[in-house]
């Protein structure tokens, strides 16, 4: 049984996931592939609801908290939309998935990533991404493209200082999984970023 | 410091917890405690949130995922409310705790129990509560308290055979942990067990 590639999109907000992301299904598309787009946290009726309450201003809560609601909408996107998908040969699309818990909860909020590292195993297993896009932007820059008069959820309302160590959580996590995660210079005119995705994504659209 | 009891009570639905549990609550306020009345799913602003996904018989989920939401819930109503309230030498009495999800999410719906010690120790650490009453009845006589003309929950809406495991788990809980669970056999009358409940309490309100 030939078996769809799991693909995730990681990187601050700002740094220009969703607009690649729409690219890239296309991108998939025509060199045949059937693709399941998707995101974190959420993609299934409950996750989205996590969403909410994960994103919503008013809604305080533990960093623990935060990190086993991220993984319980994960456990469930795995259950009803990632694995169905891989195992019918479909290529799923995330924008986000566990590295971002890493990034944010551990980088930016300084949990314990030990922690996060028994959910994860607990949660999948061995599974992982067979590749993961990181998009890179200073956080001056993401936070401008994102500040655009529109009102900012729990996340993106936190300071730059915050910004600063999910940006650095998620170097550091490229530069720990080199074959898994590769590194996009986002902080570029959009040709230019598409240039640098496609020339990732063309080896595995070939290997097959 | 002086710190506060942490006392849970466990069962089956129409095991007839609530109407102990209030009753135990005026025993403990003329003894001149302080104190707390919680449950769980729930307890919190977030919890309850959770609480109403959880039960809602509308919302199909993995039993991981339902067991992670469990403690996301937990380390909230940790954080929020037992945690503070036993520091303030307060005693809380929680209407279920982390027995019912060896019950229900492992005896019931079947989750290997190791993987809930994982998240026992993920979210409690060495925490315990002091005492837990863990009140007995026969899954039929349990339905018929319960059976009274009302919408049934998530949980409450299953089959006999799903609370027969519930029951054996619980009982298999007291008998590894007989110093801290009490059984008390809750197919009695009302004050037959308040009289058995007074009994476990007393040795615990003098021993200050």
């Amino acid at each position: 049984m030939k078996r769809g590639k799991f693909i995730t999109l990681e990187g601050i907000d700002g740094a220009g996931k969703s607009t690649q992301l729409a690219w890239m299904a296309e991108l998939l598309q025509r060199a045949g592939k059937r693709i399941v787009v998707t995101r974190e946290p959420g993609g299934t009726a409950l996750g989205e609801q996590l969403r909410a309450l994960l994103l919503d201003r008013s809604m305080a809560m533990h960093v623990e908290t935060e990190a086993l609601l991220m993984f319980a909408a994960r456990r469930e996107h795995l259950d009803k939309v990632i694995l169905p998908a891989l195992a019918q040969d479909q290529w799923v699309l995330s924008d986000r998935f566990t590295d971002a818990s890493f990034a944010y909860q551990s980088g930016g909020r300084g949990l314990d990533s030990a922690k996060l590292i028994i959910l994860e195993q607990w949660v999948q297993g061995a599974l992982q991404p067979d590749l993961t896009l990181y998009f890179d932007v200073p956080v001056n820059v993401g936070q401008q493209r994102v500040n655009q008069g529109r009102v900012m959820d729990r996340f993106e309302q936190e300071q730059a200082d915050f910004f600063l160590r999910v940006r650095a959580a998620y170097l550091d996590r490229a530069q720990r999984f080199p074959d898994r995660i590769k590194i996009i210079d986002s902080n570029r005119s959009l040709p230019e970023v598409k240039v640098a995705v496609e020339q990732i994504l063309q080896p595995l659209l070939h290997h097959e």
